[in-house]
Order: structure tokens, then sequence, then C-alpha cells
């Protein structure tokens, strides 16, 4: 599974703003490895701006910190999506426009970019880029020049936008946060010595100690300005909200609230749930880390069975390594996560993960499990097999790859080679969580609530 | 806790030496980080090496590995000691003496370095660092210059050696690897396409595949040649090993076999034996992540209670991070892992660690479980208190650091700000594992198997 | 003095396109060393693109000259310009435009940049430079977007280009090189192997054998494309072309043609007349490296007096050296040339030397000279002095450091401490050139073809 | 011609010792390209060492001169020789014996290396590169061992060596340098603020304003310690020294003095001699840049012919570039310098060189001059032929390869494909100079002053 996702961070009024940006881009690392930009606004109105490819503490040395001056900054860190890597994609964005400096970070992904784009090429505009955040910087643009003050603007460039976008923009002393009227991915806001923090996901205040305050609602405007914070919103917000319920199963982090839910008590209850929906008879259950985890330790409280953490996980896996020669092709597995010989041979285990995309890595960690002896593997998913694409940013495999998408249970139950394999339903998924009734659940039953419109116009452009 | 620890690899016999050993460093990566090494032999029998500071993937590009040809290598990860790092301690040691290579492997701490140098210098020897291995190498190349063969040269050389070592040997076309009379630290041997393979940890063996054979005993030279294998003792062995408990309690990795005992399963037991020992009335029982996992998943077991798994760890604090700014010192903690505030306020809990060293982090964790709520923090620690230091490769704190060595447990617990503390007893400790009588315990009950004779003058040089 | 100069190369049709683009940069390095980029396009017609800050050998690897396949490429290299060096800056600007890639190359410097640029935000277009070069793709895009094919577009946007300008578009499969009407920079073309190449300076042609053919007109537009090779004329093309004489004097490599002209036999021929108009009685001539060779060697000739070559520039000068302590400010002046002491002692001395623009080198040069025991020291300059700014694209200092502009020629002398002071006369700089009719003076009178337009506005801008 | 010189600096005395250093080595970094470093003593007495392969600006940056602290320091850039360019053989060399640290640099080459490394291996010396040096360091800590003071220990260690050695020894708080007694190097001292600096050229005192002394003396110890500086001479200097006269055709640079003699003029002492034994009847002089300048500006003066710098030398050479395809093979000459055309055509041309080595360069130069019209070419070299190889430092090709040692003055000029050839005679070379009986001239009449003992166990064991 591939994420066309990324994690935002700003901060207004605080004399610390680029380098507590760092540690809140640093917090949600695991929201984007691509690329990782800040843009910040010095005492006298100058912007300044470092992007580069790579991990927060690759791209930012001591020096470039110092080279972002002033107390208003916003930072963003980008996942590798189908696109090119490329540090043109990189954001925040950063123009002139008129003489004034205009950023944009974005989190999300339009289903209209191809019909905005075509649009503002015909007027004239040009790309460099392949991103979604460039045509929202044109679109904003242009309605600057049609006149109005910024937020009119941000306003009339957000009803223009059609799909899933958080965006946190800078222009002369102000900083304006946006959701999406769907809310589709996270942004909380809180502060810290008086000063406004925003971010994807609240580990980033933690990590600072800033307090947190509350999710930003689907379809608000948060603005900080000279003239103190404010908020209102935009027009037109649907009766129920369609939240990402990927961000709590899988991509948020466990120790972070997003849409108002604490993520490890969502996933701990979708492990009970799943208890309840299918314990199979085993010596004991174990996850597959880290994203199996959390799943799996209320899987074992609500099934009573023990709890064992016989996969290990290599901690140095995220650098890259040298290819092993052709006899070791199996390696990419073992590098980062080794089982216990002698917690798997003779037993009945059941493994409790989170999600099945393609399948290929369930295969060869089954195969290899049973070469230790397993004498039964019990495969519990705690998620509702995913059988349609997103078009909001998760970036599935494409729906010919999705091993869900194409087979029945029994078949995969059959290419796994596992004794029994059980999904949690949808009733359960939405028991697992509080607000029950505001999360988009397009990817497990292809109820889309913004239709995806010539979405291949736009993949055809990426290629 | 700093460990005066590193890891080997060696392999005899293979196309894909230096590869392997690349692969069976990067397993072994836990065991040091501050440098990498890998000596190889070509077909010819020329000798080509490649050191650098850092991590194994950081150290080596695919030129360095096109570099290193031949089947035959040896490997070395080093981690940082009290001594400056520097490229010149870096390891395996590789000299040319009398026109022939010889490169030497070390993992462990002498204790007659000291009287050993001073003979060597009044000889006329001159060192460029300040490791064992240098002294190593030099008798090894005093002993080959009174005459007699590869062998007998080995045996000669550690013969003069009091203390730890694990060591491999390169010379012309040999391999020699020995482990010391007390076998304080492991080594064990497998094999791989018919290529002998040692390591100091198995799960070097499990990502190439490699099958696992034994441990090498205490005293063991065991030598691979182009006349085949060989195993012989060294003389004087005493009759009981003095393995290094501290291995099975915190410094392998779980997954490993080491002295013939499977690791998790040891953490498991410990974590068992002190639920027996001492079980607060709590909620649930959580480690701090990632060394505290196994004897909490034991101890929930033993003691039936639930397991969380409520402290997050961030996947990407390997890597070295901008300094905070002075007033938010407190964030390295932080940075590393972080509590689920959900779980943590209201609650009754019993954390699970595997030691307390000098004790100041565990008291910044403790204070911030309190400031998030927690009603109840109990602390289990998975092997008795550490009072005495130890001279054999396992670098604490010094002593006037070290907690336990200078406060009661009750004078403990209440630095710490914790309901109760207990450790586990010797008695525990010893339970939890196979072949309780061969183990080191002097860092608990101070009895050294080896006297540290003058190490005050060692430490004096590395200054 | 800070060149605004830039170097291009273009081939079209050859099967190491982007190799010989390299070598042809690496050629022309002296015209810019703060970045360099190569755009090539692939035999299915899709667009390649590389770039980054610093020299052509340091920017470029093998790996990236294999991700730049095909027959066609552009490439450039950037001077160190007022604006702040920059990525964003950095050529050839490549873009995506409905669908299209569009590539532009461009060397010089309009004065109607901050009129377009306006004109454009008006509509809606925004910027991430501030270079002239994103201005002109806009104008670009827009010409397309009226309709018209390629050559319509380069034609209709060149037509609202004033200044300097030359400039090679690649877009589809067709390569359109261009220069300005009054020609104020170089650009040549040439074959190799049947291919074109385009460069602006024949020293890139030498290097990899390629046969000179001709520079290009002022005002043409050469086009190739799969249909082959054409040329036309941009309209209004003034009488008297205005190429730039400081390219001549001091700027493209002594072995290169530009305009026509053989670099080399022009700076001989200034030192020449330089003589003619006055020789000092002196014990020889000496220039100041690199630059002052060539005059000077014409100097000695006409004069019929020694040559020496008495300073001595060091080879290693182009690398950032780490800054001497504030006691060894003088350092830097130091570390690029030394006088031979043997030589000055004693001696009375002609100094020949390009230019003088803020004449604080010089002042440093001759004290040092003086020091080491000179008896006398004359000045010969061999162009006129710069009394007036460049608009299109030498970046001189501002008028108020130039020092020919405020002080007279005895003033200078007596600040420079020179026993006599002579520059070129108009009149003798025209002498050493063979199309003494065709050249822009305006440095030196103050006569502009183009006259500079609200060019504060575009500092403005910069700043 | 691969040279196996090096350049050395010390400085005693100075509080900016480490970052003088660092500028000593930049002046003489063409001495040596491979490696640089320095080791300085802080005011506590202890010792600080950092290299790097490479250029001196590539090597050090700001932090690295920081980590050398200290009043007291010594520097070294050594070429790349025949042994394999390596981090073991960079220096100085820096070891501790006995607790004391000693670091050693040497420029120049034993003849005696083989027998001295074997007699101290058989007392058990190891050694980790194939450097004298580290031979070298071995001695003076076995003549520490025998006891008596660092001087007596100096002296002993160097009545041992036979060959070419200047060295600069570091222990304690004494830095001592020696020349051999042949006078084989150069070495020469000067103050700085009171501080004593010793180089092996004076181009470094230049960069630093320090004031140049004299030239050591063959067998030469000069000491400086906190006592003051010394001198004292070995025993056994011979009547007549034999300095490497190679230094001063071709190694130093033009405005140093080395061995009391001043480069510059010496060079065009040659050129006038040259011109005094033979010139032919052409249009002009010019040198192949920048080892010809010199010989070639006191060519054209004696023979009054004028001077032309027609060959230009690319400035950006020092850096790697990207290899060429295979059709581009002759690129390599070309990238380096190119001939001015429109100079050519039709001219006979007198070429100045300081050598021939294997003239395969030189035939492709003049080849090129020939394609661009050349009538005639005659070169003329301002030294005699080399055909004996040197055992002191200079690495000329072997015999094999030495075209002067194979071929009559005939058969080159038939191989350079010139009009005529003339080598400066010996007698031409010793009257370019003013001490004209001190030097080594066995690379051109093969009377070795030392004689060559077993060499080519050298050379084996460097293979």
């Amino acid at each position: 599974m591939i994420h066309d996702e990324c994690g935002l961070f700003g901060i207004y009024g605080h004399a610390d703003a680029s380098r507590l940006t760092y540690f809140g881009l640093y917090a949600q690392q695991h929201r984007g490895q691509e690329s990782a930009g800040i843009v910040s606004i010095d005492e006298e109105g100058a912007y300044h701006s470092y992007k580069g490819m790579g991990l927060v503490p690759d791209v930012f040395e001591e020096k470039h910190l110092q080279a972002l001056p002033g107390t208003i900054a916003v930072g963003h860190v980008r996942y590798s999506t189908t696109g090119r890597p490329s540090l043109a994609n990189a954001q925040p964005l950063h123009v002139n426009y008129k003489g004034k400096d205009i950023a944009i970070a974005h989190n999300g992904n339009l289903v209209n970019t191809f019909e905005l784009r075509r649009a503002l090429e015909d007027k004239g505009a040009i790309f460099r880029g392949t991103s979604d955040t460039e045509v929202i910087m044109h679109l904003f643009a242009s309605e600057l020049c049609r006149g109005g003050d910024m937020l009119e603007a941000v306003r009339r460039t957000c009803m223009q936008l059609k799909g899933a976008f958080c965006l946190i923009f800078l222009m002369e002393d102000t900083m304006v946060c946006v959701r999406d009227p769907f809310g589709f991915h996270p942004l909380s806001i809180g502060h810290l010595d008086g000063a406004l923090v925003a971010a994807s996901e609240t580990c980033a205040f933690d990590l600072m100690d800033a307090e947190y305050e509350r999710s930003l609602k689907p379809g608000e405007i948060y603005v900080a300005s000279s003239e103190g914070e404010s908020s209102q919103m935009l027009d037109g917000i649907p009766a129920r909200p369609r939240q990402c319920i990927f961000e709590l199963i899988y991509f948020a982090r466990p120790d972070s609230y997003i849409y108002g839910e604490q993520v490890y008590t969502c996933r701990k209850n979708m492990g009970f749930q799943l208890a309840h929906e299918s314990t199979p008879d085993v010596d004991f259950v174990m996850p597959f880390p880290d994203s199996g985890v959390y799943p799996a330790v209320g899987f074992a409280q609500c099934a009573e069975l023990p709890y064992e953490h016989a996969m290990i996980r290599n901690h140095y896996v995220g650098r890259t390594f040298i290819q092993p020669s052709q006899s070791m092709r199996s390696f990419g597995v073992r590098v980062k996560i080794n089982p216990v010989r002698a917690m798997i041979d003779g037993k009945r285990i059941c493994i409790v993960d989170d999600s099945i995309v393609r399948g290929t890595t369930m295969i060869t960690r089954v195969k290899k499990l049973r070469e230790l002896g397993a004498k039964e593997v019990h495969i519990r998913i705690s998620c509702p097999p995913v059988r349609h694409p997103c078009f909001y940013g998760i970036d599935f495999a494409s729906p010919k790859e999705l091993i869900a998408a194409n087979y029945t249970l029994e078949e995969i139950q059959k290419k796994l080679d596992v004794d029994s394999l059980h999904y949690l339903s949808i009733d359960g998924l939405l028991r697992s969580v509080m607000h029950n009734d505001s999360y988009c659940l397009a990817c497990f039953n292809g109820e889309y609530p913004v239709p995806p419109c010539r979405q291949c116009g736009k993949h055809q452009l990426e290629k």
C-alpha cells in the first residue's frame, strides 16, 4: 500500500517557529518520507523557505533553521506517490505574485485536478510539476487577481476544489487553515505558549508539550493574523462528513488524536470486535509488527488468549541497503522482520494484521512460518476487505492488484495457505470508533461521496 | 547504559562472501553503530578491506562490495565506547607482517591490556589507536615471529589474554574463530551452501537462510582452511563457564540463539518469574519499548493481567536530529517514545522494563505518566539491581552513577516517585535460563571470575 | 565585476546528445559557475531534465547522464547574479503546458521584465523565481494559447522582449535558437557527425571536434526539427547591431570565436593599440593573470619590451576554502595570485590588465608590489574607463562603486598609487576588432541602444 | 610523470597554528593531491589529528580546524604514488608509544626501506600501510626505547635511513625538522609573529606574510621547543650535496625559493640557455601551459622572438569529469588545453616545454597543431633527456616507458613528427642555477649518489 498522504504543521506567533515546525514534522515523519519543507515569515514580513528530498533530519541542518527566522512557519512532509518523486513537487509551494509571497501546504487528493488544470492552461497558466498544490496556487492567484481580500480568495478557491484537501495558506502576515467540507483528512489545532499550532496529527503537539484543543471541523476555515484568531465555515457543508477511516486503521500514529478520536483506542477496539466475530482455537495471538500490534493486543484481551511478540522488527530498516544477489532475493522480507523460531515450531498461531492489499508479503511470511514448523496459521484482519480504489489520498494498489477485489475469501485463504481467514466486518469497524456516522467507507463499499471525475486523465498526466 | 560490545561475522567458502558479510553485519547492527568494516580474501590470496564510521548501510555502497572480491570474508560492527570514536579503532584490524596480510576482528574487553601493551612497547611496538585488538595483533605477530604455524601462534596469543574475547583471525587462506575460556561473549557457527558461517548472534544466519549449528564452546578454537574444518580447545578451560547473562537480559536480539539459549524465551521467562515474585494490583501491564516488551509479555501472561502497548516508539529516532532550543530540553525523551494519553489517565499501571542503570530516563518518564493522570505507577525490572561495574565488555555507567550501587530499594522507589518497585531476584533470573550454572553474575554480586588488574591504568590510557 | 552572463549549448540529432552537452557546458564553465542543467528529449518524445547548484562536474554524475537519454539536448550554465542564487532560478526552465513539455534556456538580460511580469500577473500568472526566463516562458505559453504553431509563438514572444536575449527553445521534437535583434550576446552554430550544435562560444565545439560554421546573425531564428534545418529573421532588425564588446575584452575564452571574431587576436590587438597609445619606460611588461595575459603579450610585442609572467596563479583557487582568521584578512588576494619576489625588487614594471571596476583589488596588489621593492609601477588597461552601468547582462558594480564613474584619471592614479595609468581609447578599442561598427559601447559612453525602462523596478523586485 | 613527492608544513608557537597550516598546505597543493592531514598539539599537550583523501579544501571543513586546537601544528599533502592510494598511507603519521603521542611527516623516498622493514618485522613490528614513514616511525620508537632523549633518537633514526628524507617530528612539546645529508628535497624555515614556520616551498610563507629566512642545510636538524630554537648537524655529511634539480625544472612553484634558489629565475634562465644552444627560424615561441611558460618567456627574450600564449588552459580541469564515450576518447587532452586556431594556421612555431617523459601527450598535441595548419613545429625542452629512473622521490615512468631511454634524438623527433627537437644540455642546465655543484643529475647521467639497494624488493612489496 502506497499512500498519497502528507503531514502538515503550522505555527503562528512563536519565537522558535521554524525549529518547532522541524520537530512537528519529525513527529509526523510517518506521514511522508519523500520530501520535507518549511516556509517561515520573519519580523519584517520577508518569506524564507527551504525544501529537500528525504527524511526531515536528513533534509534540515542547523544552518537551514538559522536561515528560517521569524515567528510564523508552515511545514510539510510528503509521501512517495505514483508520480515521480521530484523537488518540483515538494511542499510548501512558495511563489511570488504581484510582489507578495504566498505559500501553500496541502494534504489530500483532488478529483477535479485535470479539469482545473486544463482550464487554467487555457488561460495561459504553466506548470512545473504534477501536484494538485500547483493547481490550487494558480486558482488562488486568479482569485486574488479578481479582487477581494485573502480570505475571500481562499473561500472562492476552495469552492472550486472537489475531493480531499487540508490546506494551510500563508500570505502577508496571515495563516489560514482549511479542511474540505467532507473532512477527508485530519487537521487539529492547539496552543503552545500562546501561539497557535496546527497539525495533521496530535503526536506533533505531544513532542513539544503543546496543548491539544480540538479537530478542525469539516469545512472550517481557521485564521490567525495580527488581529487574533477566528473561525468561519465554507458554504455547502454536507450533513454527514466523510472522514477517511483508513487513517484510524493504519496510517495515523497510535498515540495521536485525529477527528477527535484516539487512534490507539480505536485500533484496540477493532481487535476486540474482530475477536468477537471470529476467534480461532490457537496457542497464542501475535501481530505482524508494527501495525498489527494494537488490534492484536485488543484481540488477545477479548479472546483471553496469550499475546506474543514473536516477529522481531529490525530497527535499522528505514535506510536503503545494498541489493542482495539474485540467489538472495527473498532477503527483502527477512531484513525487515524475522520470526522467533522457538515460538513457531509446533504451534497453532493466530496472526492479527491491519490489512492485506496485494497479499504478496503475507504469502511469503506465512510460507516462512510453515517452514519453521507452525502447525496452524490463522489470519485475522482488523478491517474489511479493500475492494475499491481511493480517489482522495490513500494510494492503494490499482484495482487489478487488490487481492480482495479479485478473489473470494476462500480463494484468498487458499492463496495465503492459511487455516482460516477473517476480515473485520464494516459493522464491527464502525463499532470500534466513536463518531460512527462520519466516515468514508468507499474503499470497502464503493460508495464515493465525491464522484471521481476523469481521474484517468489525471493519471495520464502523471505518466 | 553504553556497551563495549561488538558484532562479528565470518564466512569461509562462498562466492558471495562480502555481500553476505554485509547482511550479516546489517542483522547485527544493534551490536555496534559506531563503525563497520569488512576484510575479504580473493582467489589469488590478496586481501581487500574497507571500513568506515557509521551504520552498515551508510558505510558500504555497492562499489565497496565490488572492491571486496573473494570467497572468504570477516566483518565487524563496533559500539561506541568510552574512548573517542575513531577510524583508527575500527575493525577488522588489517596489517601486513613480513609480506603476509593478517586481519583480526574482536568482541569483548581484556583486563590485562595495560600490562600487555606496556610490555610490547618496551620491545618497541607502537600503537595507532587505543583498542585491545591492536594489542592482540602485536602479540600475534610476536608469536608468529617466535616460530610455529598460525594455529600455534593463535593458541600462544590467546594464552596471554585475560578477560573477554571472541576473535576471528584471517591469515593466508585460513580463518580461525576463538572464544575465551570463560565464554564471556557469544559466537555461533552454521553453514550456508556448504560454506562455514560464524556470527555473534544467529539472527545473522536467519537473514540469509543459513543453518544454525551450535554455539562455539568456551575455549574452543574453530578452524576453516583449504583442508576443511576442525576444532580444538585452548588449555586450562575452567570447570564452569561464565557467560555474560546481560546479553540474554538486554543486549542480544530476541530472535537470536546465543550460548545455545533462545533469547526471546529467556526474556519472557524473566517476566514470568518477576510476576511470580511480585504482582501489583493494577489495571494493566505495559513495557517501555522495545527492550521491556518481552518480559512484559511474560509478566502479563503469568499475572493474568491485560498487556497494553501504550508507549509508542518513533521509528525514525535512529538518526541524529537538530538540537531543540534551551526551552525544549526535555524533548530528547519525548522524541523517542510517547505515551498514549487516553490509556494513562486514571489508570493503575505496572511498567515492566529490563533494567535501571542511572535512573534518570525512568524518572522523566514516570513524571510524564503522572502528569497525564496515572493513578498508580508500579515498576518491575526483569533483572537484579546492577551494583558492580563490568570489566568484560558491558560498559555500564561508572559505579558512582549506578543508582542501585548507591541507594536502597526504598530510596530508589522514592527517587522514581513510584508506588512500588521490584527487581527480579538472582534466583528468579537463573530459573529463566537453561544452563543456569554457566553465567557471569558479577554486575549483580561482584564475584569476578577474572580479577580486574590495573584497569585504572587502562582508563588513564584512553583519556 | 560580477557578470549576469550564462553559457548555452544545444545539440540536435546525436546519439550522445546529453554527454556532449555535458562537455559543451564544461568547456563554457567560465560563463557560469552558480548552477548547471540539461534537458534531453528521448526517442519517444519524453523530456528528461536535471539541474543542480555548482560546477558542471560537481552537478552531474554518470547516473544523471544515463537518466538523460535521447538525441536532442539543451544545457545551461548560470553565473551568480545580484539575485539570491537558487535552484528555482537554475536553467533550462522546463515546464508542462497543456500536456506538452517546453524547455527554455536563456542568456542575457531584458530591460522590460518588470512591465512584462506585472502584465502577466494581472492575468493571473504566478512566479517561483526572479529570472527573466520565467517571464519569457509565460509569454511563450500565452502565445501558444493564442494559437498558431511553435515558430509563430517564438516569433511573437520575442517581439515583446526588450533587451538582450539568446534563447534556445525545445518543444515536441523541435529546437529553436534565437539571437535578439541587436545581437547583444554571442551564439554560434556548427555540426558534428551530421548533428546541429549551438553554443555561446566555439571553445565548446573544439572540445568535441565539432566543425564551427558561423555566428547566428542578430535577429536570426534558427530551427532544427525532423524536417531539417532552416533559418528566418525576426522583424524590425536595426541597421546596426550592438554586440557586447566586453565579451571580447574579458568574458569569452581566448580560444573562442564569437560574433565571427577571434577573441585571442582581438585581445592581443588591444594590447598593441594600448602600447601605441602609451608605452612607459620600464624594465618589463607583465599581466595580472589570467585575463591580462593576452593584451600584455600584444603590448610587449608592440613596445618591444620583455614579457614576464611574474604573478603566479594558484591552480586550485576555484574551490572554496576555509575563512582565514581576522588577522589574515588580506589572504584572499594572496591565495589567488602571488608575485615572484625576485622579479619585482628594484624594477620598473608595466602591468597590463583588462579592466578596473571597483579598483580595490588593484590597490591591494600594487601595494604588495611596492612592499616587495618595485621602483615604478605603471598600469595599462586594455579597455576604456567603465563609467556607465550595463542593462543587458554584464553586471558591473553599481555606478556608485565604479571607480571610473566617480574619479578623474589623476584621482584614480593617485588612489592606486601608481606612477602612470592609461586606459585604451574607444578608438583604439575599435581598431582592435574587425566589425568595428557593430558593438555596444554603452558602458563606456552611455549610449544605450535599448533604453533601460524602469529597471529600478526590476531591482526592487529582486531584493 | 608521476611524482612520489609531498609537501610539508610546520608551525611552532602561533595561536592560529592549525589554520595557518591549512593555508600552508593549500599553497603547496601542487606537491600532493592524494591526501592531506594535520596534527596539532593543544595547550595541555594533547595531540589532535585529522586526515582525509583529496584536496586540502575538500578534506578540511571549518569544524575540523576547530577540532585541531593549539599553537603547534604539522601538515602534509601527499602525491599519488605507484602504491594504491589509501588513508592508511596518509600523513602525518600519528601514534601513541608508551603513553606519549608521536607524529611524523615525511617527504622523499628511502632506498633501504625493504631491509629496514624486514629487520623490524623480525623483531615483531607490524605494518598497516606500505609507506616509508611507517618504517621511520618504528625505528624512532625503537631508538626511544633504547634510551636517550628525543633528539638522540631522531639522530640515531636518521643515521639508519638511506635515500631522500625531509622529516618533521612532533613529540611532547617539541618539533624537529631534518633534511637528509644529501639534501635531496627542499625544506625552508621562516618566522611569523615570532613563531617558527617550516615548509617545503616558500610560497607557503608568502600566502601568510611569513618572513623567509633560509633553506635548511643538507643534514641539518632544526629544533623548536619550549627552550627556543636551535640547530645541529647529522654526522657524516658528504662534501657535495645532491639536491634534486627536477624540483627547479618542474615540480616547485615558480614563485618559491628552494635550496636558496629562486625557481622562476632558474626556469627563465633555462629558456635563455636553451635559446643560446638552438634557436629555430620561426614566427613565434609558445609554451605548453603551465609548466612551459617560464622557460618559454626566457627563450623568447634571448631569441628575440615574439612570445605567444596560444594554448589555452581550462581553469576547471582539476576536477574529475565524467568519462567521454568511446568515440570521444581523445577528449581528455582537449579538455585540459586547447590551441587558438587562428594563431596556428600557416605558422612556423617553436614550442618550449619543460620535459618529455613518455611522449604520448606531446605526440597528440603536435598532431592537433598540424591539423590546424601549423607549417612548422619545433620543440625545445628546458632540461636534458631523462634516461634513468629516480630512486629518491620523482616517480618517472618505468625505464621501459621513458622515451629518451629507448630512442635516439632523431627517432624521437620522427615519432613526435616535428621539424626539429632540442633538449637543454647538462652544462646549459647547470649554468641556469646558482649553486651548480650541489645538484643530483642521476636521472640524466645515471650517477646515483646513494646506490639503490634492492629497490625491486620494495616494489614487490607494494604490489
